[in-house]
């Protein structure tokens, strides 16, 4: 255990892709837990694009991270000391620690894991807010009836690897979208997508018509652009589209708004934004079952985990949006 | 009685606004009822946004009218001569006779207008389609509680008109959005809108803003655009857009999807389009609450009827584009 809490702060608001002038390393004192808090070590950070959007001034669903505050993100932390009888030195817990060495914090902001039910690192990823985005996102957004055909965009990616998977446990036919070979096999061949289009060198339009011909009944969307004009293009009667994200359009200062919205209206369809917060009182409904599913193997999740230091951050956040990355980024932090 | 039928029939799909190259008028010989069939004697031609969709050839909710068919247009018309013990002549009827002077029709295509409940062109309006549009799109897609702040675009048309004065009476408070001082006057002094915002003339977005702090429960969009994004920019979590139609995007080219539809992920709100034929079924729960409104004086009606023959159409159908009508729009044909 080192001496200093390294952490990185947000030094200025990106009006693109978030470069390394966004940020900047500090060096603090490792805090002292309080009455009733714990000190934490935090062992992997969720990389997430909500968290471009955390970075912005205007209002969203959670304040904006303020300029010299420690980047907000989920982590998974070691308990160190505890002034608490609710958590003992060695446990395991979750919780928005943000993108620093250590933190201090109250039980009551934390969540235990259980290993019993899983390996940590899913708690950050298929059993905790990626998945549980997935899960809500779909069943209570979207709605699908077993025989839907549900399309997911970003399918490769965090949330989108879950939701194909979900939609396939509940009898619908699913189809994902990603970008490149390599992922498009991931999707058929890794976690039983029935079909995978590529977007960068397929017309997306088209083939969502060739497999769905009367249309799509559940489109999740995580991109945006032009994925999502080729969705709407596409809908069956009474479709639902679950607004999850748009990472296409969160680095662009010209964003595109879908310019056949109007196809909501002649297939009497739906678009609905959801954001995971809201079902926190449930999440207790859903990680049994996603854990249930995970050991019967009907579940698998893909973490795409870059060891190394807080200060290698800045970059590994930036494979979020450059495609790279496939399945769920974390970023493990190596002990020193 | 005149020997021939004169019909509108539409000779080009038009590109933008549907000028007089997109109609060709013809005679032909007034059609004889066969078994079981009415003639009908056209009174009234309803005059709808809608009606501009229909002349698109892309695959819509209804199909495309034709090259060289009679335009489609909802109508109240008079039966002259019946075969069928359902109706006799004198009865009042509405049906889709379209734009000319005499039809045909079977009696189970229409619907008999009982002049007991109000005057028979209210049929074509509150009591009709518009009537029927404004009820089940406020009421099943908007779901507005009372107290609820609900903002309707193209307030002073048909649809708008209605939707304002059935959220008035279910208890919400109401916004207005129309062009000039005159439509703005008429939201709030004649049909009691409690506020009235002339897009005209003012910040739509910032003037919402002022009359729901905390952003709007409803959306009733009529006009597509830029008003969309204003009040995509003023949601109140949870929001219901309901999108019924998009008049500003209608003859253009270069539609504009809302750029800010991310507002419905950050306020967990949704958008969703409404197609009144659906509720065909359910016409007869509303109706009668409609009628009942009327006489107690809680919902007024403007129309906007405009005098003349069925060559004026081209010409009559064009107000509603220009912003020039208030009310709801029709064509009464004068008997020769």
């Amino acid at each position: 255990m080192s001496n200093t809490n390294t952490q990185i702060k947000l030094a200025a608001r990106p009006t693109g892709m978030p470069g390394p002038e966004c940020w900047k390393t500090e060096e603090s004192q490792i805090p002292s837990p309080g009455e009733g808090e714990v000190l934490l070590q935090i062992l992997q950070i969720s990389l997430d694009p909500a968290m471009r959007g955390w970075m912005n001034e205007a209002r969203s669903y959670v304040p904006p991270v303020r300029i010299n505050q420690v980047m907000r993100a989920l982590t998974l932390s070691r308990v160190m000391e505890s002034n608490s009888p609710d958590l003992k030195p060695g446990d395991l817990v979750t919780g928005t620690q943000g993108v620093q060495q250590y933190a201090v914090a109250k039980p009551e902001d934390l969540t235990k894991v259980d290993a019993t039910l899983a390996d940590p690192s899913r708690f950050l990823s298929v059993l905790g807010m990626t998945g549980m985005t997935a899960y809500f996102g779909l069943f209570d957004v979207g709605q699908p009836k077993s025989d839907d055909i549900v399309v997911v965009s970003g399918a490769a990616g965090a949330v989108g690897q879950i939701v194909g998977q979900l939609a396939k446990i509940h009898g619908c036919k699913t189809i994902g979208i990603a970008g490149g070979e390599e992922k498009c096999k991931f999707l058929t061949d890794e976690i039983g997508y029935d079909h995978a289009i590529d977007y960068k060198s397929q017309n997306v339009a088209k083939e969502i018509k060739r497999h769905a011909k009367k249309g799509l009944d559940v489109y999740f969307d995580n991109v945006g652009g032009e994925i999502l004009e080729a969705a709407l293009f596409n809908l069956n009667r009474g479709a639902r589209i679950v607004i999850c994200g748009a990472i296409s359009q969160y680095n662009t200062t010209d964003v595109q708004g879908p310019r056949n919205y109007l196809s909501l209206l002649v297939n009497r369809a739906r678009m609905e934004g959801m954001v995971v917060f809201d079902y926190a009182n449930r999440f207790g409904e859903a990680v049994p079952k996603m854990a249930g599913w995970l050991k019967e193997g009907k579940l698998k999740s893909k973490e795409d985990i870059v060891r190394g230091q807080v200060t290698d951050f800045s970059e590994t956040f930036l494979k979020l949006f450059s495609g790279e990355n496939q399945g769920k980024l974390i970023l493990e932090i190596e002990s020193v």
